[in-house]
């Protein structure tokens, strides 16, 4: 409605950034006093303006790469890609490195060498950008699998499309604002298409930036909070859970990405006892069935007076950890909301594009997934329809490329 | 990660949502001290948190529907319905009455009656649902239709798939969350579904809250200031060319929702001058190619030392102007950015969800759109793959329903 140009109040504004904005930031005043009908959060007309999140930047360099510890962004956009025949080792090289270069400067709002949308580069809004390779890709490089690096074994409920499964290469593009996301894979899908299509991408959601307080976990479709028991970045414990320790993957992990329906149709006919009894949390705040605050710790052994198990032998949150085994597995889970377009009769297609993260796929992921598809009340309301896995190496430092420790 | 369920800090915050959310809102200076990464907003520990818009609502009564002067939000969902055969005058009565007291509730941060999910609804984020009747559904009503209720003559620029185009109802459903956006429509899907099915969906979106300055023109995805010649909510302009002031429709207004792909790979082969020539302003502030400011008023009868046009004939906003058919058009402009998975060996499948607002289709919309169909050099790079026209009635005081002028 009226001027002021995106990013150009931003307080990171480079120079180049007010060169590509050209005109001036008048008018936000003139825009305060119009808009009358949600003044809620508006400083009044000449007043300093609220600090604008889009030119928040995470940085891209590091022993690490970002998007994992990184505190989960509003929107995300996984794309996998396949490789066209004959991308060797060295072609393998030479894309690392231009994505990587496109990546550097997109995170940190700048336009990437080839952008001919350099106006959409200015708000990167916490943008990362995470790349992970697939069997076929370190193959390619000649490079030593990590022992996991395979799909999954099959599970009883998978019910997997090959549309949304597998793939040489994993995009994980993320930020708090869905425009920045869109035009971020959109330059690395140009930059990639040379070497490699696209095999299937899947868009999600969490609440947005601001709209609730930073740290509050994320809910699911289901209503449930979502992402409680989960490692805290920064911690030696995430670390630990996390970060894989050898060769050229010292500083990487390894990524499961399985897109999980939920039938919220199915869902809606049950009650609040049911649910909260299928997942051993409440609903209304995420608390154990055993305590009363989001994060108290569940007792597994408390027992009800008939002598069952306050929080069921068939609870996901119970079956994930494998309390019954005796074991505690551990991973970083950090999903997304998906909601697309129903097909037919329906008047929903949502789920979770259920992603996480570990050292070691095989050790830690796949015996919980085992126990879940054994037994899991959840089971009745969710089918895993995607499943990828995906070796996500270390972080690179400036002048390196992600990736540069298996192919240089 | 940390405690504090999603709402619990709104400023807004009831005692029905403070029972809902359950548990007590702590941790947040944990988090804060824990999360390094990005402190760059965060207050430090201890310190009072930023506020939160998911608390922010709009109201849902009034003369006019919401959503249309409402300054637009980040994330929007149109849905299309279709009524079921034998849906008669009085069933649409219920329909109309239980969908409006849903968007009530819902948009200020309530559950609906019927919601399952209730703590997905504490976080209005702005919410509005704006209700609109296609031809049949007014047929239905027994109502005397708008001279305009029609679908738009055919264009040579059209190429419309039945599936994103017409229907007997729209659900535009809008907010700055796309979490609250999801459940929302859901809502009304439900309550819906018995009188009507699902017959298009579409997904849009635009910068996000709080990452640009209020009051910034949004980009589309050709990275275009979008928007500029627009009506500005709150003046007798916008008024005049916005809503209706005859019989059930008084108070109420038109929408043509159009959905324009628009070709990315073939845009990013033509050079700035090109661009800016097609549309007749610059990409980089929006400014018309005779001013310097994006809200500098466009001089069309400035001529280059060659006699050319500054702004040529052929460009888009000449052409939609009437300028040289001595008109000057106008429509009120509310679209969205689409980007939705692409096929083949395509990278993108984007485009412009073209909304806009207009007392008089036939009057207002229709010349513009046919002079842009004969003659605007945007054309080589959109197309028109989806049409509808939409009756909006107007708004519902407490105790009415939105329809109600026709209804009862
Ligand atoms: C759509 C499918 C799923 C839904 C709706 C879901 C939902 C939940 C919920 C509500 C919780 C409790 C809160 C929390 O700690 O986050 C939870 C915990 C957990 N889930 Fe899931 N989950 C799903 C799939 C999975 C899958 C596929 C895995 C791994 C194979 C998994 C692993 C876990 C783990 C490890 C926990 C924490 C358990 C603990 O307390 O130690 N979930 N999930
Ligand atoms: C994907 C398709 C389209 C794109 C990318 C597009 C883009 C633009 C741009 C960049 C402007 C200049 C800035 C502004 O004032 O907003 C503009 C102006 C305008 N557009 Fe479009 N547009 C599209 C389709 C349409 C359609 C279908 C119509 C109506 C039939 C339309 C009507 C207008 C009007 C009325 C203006 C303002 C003209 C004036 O200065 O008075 N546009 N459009």
């Amino acid at each position: 409605m009226a001027a002021s140009d995106e990013g150009a109040r931003g307080r990171t504004g480079s120079t180049r950034r007010q060169f590509l904005l050209g005109g001036a930031a008048a008018g936000f005043g003139a825009v305060a006093a119009l808009s009358a009908e949600h003044t809620l959060d508006r400083p009044a007309a000449g007043a300093e303006p609220a600090p604008l999140h889009g030119t928040e930047t995470v940085p891209f360099h590091g022993a690490h790469q970002a998007g994992i510890a990184t505190d989960a962004q509003a929107y995300a956009t996984f794309v996998a890609l396949d490789l066209h025949d004959g991308v060797d080792r060295e072609a393998l090289g030479r894309l690392m490195r231009v994505l990587s270069d496109d990546a550097a400067r997109l995170t940190q709002g700048e336009a990437a060498l080839a952008d001919t949308e350099p106006e959409l580069a200015v708000v990167p809004a916490r943008l990362t950008v995470t790349f992970g390779f697939g069997p076929r890709f370190v193959e390619r490089a000649g490079g030593e699998a990590p022992s996991w690096l395979h799909p999954l074994p099959a599970f009883a409920v998978d019910r997997l499309e090959p549309g949304f499964s597998d793939g040489d290469m994993l995009l994980q593009v993320a930020a708090d604002d869905q425009l920045t996301v869109s035009h971020a894979t959109r330059m690395l899908l140009k930059d990639a298409r040379g070497f490699a299509d696209v095999r299937w991408t899947q868009r999600g959601f969490r609440r947005a930036h601001g709209s609730v307080a930073p740290g509050t976990t994320m809910r699911n479709l289901f209503g449930q909070v979502d992402g409680t028991a989960n490692p805290v970045p920064g911690t030696p414990d995430f670390d630990e859970v996390v970060w894989a320790t050898e060769g050229w993957m010292a500083g990487g992990t390894s990524a499961v990405v399985r897109r999980i329906h939920m039938d919220l149709d199915e869902w809606d006919t049950v009650g609040r006892a049911g649910r909260e009894q299928a997942v051993g949390r409440t609903q209304a705040s995420g608390a154990p069935l055993t305590g009363t605050a989001e994060h108290d710790e569940p007792d597994f052994t408390a027992r009800t007076d008939a002598g069952f198990s306050v929080i069921p032998e068939f609870s996901h949150v119970r079956r994930a950890r494998g309390v019954d085994e005796g074991r505690h597995d551990r991973i970083f889970r950090r999903g997304y909301n998906y909601d697309d377009t129903p097909s037919g009769d329906h008047v929903s297609d949502a789920g979770l594009i259920f992603a996480c993260f570990q050292a070691d796929v095989d050790r830690q992921f796949t015996p919980m997934q085992r126990r879940l598809a054994e037994l899991d009340l959840l089971n009745r309301w969710t089918t895993p329809i995607g499943s990828s896995v995906f070796a996500i190496p270390p972080g690179c430092e400036p002048g390196g490329f992600v990736g540069d420790t298996l192919l240089t």
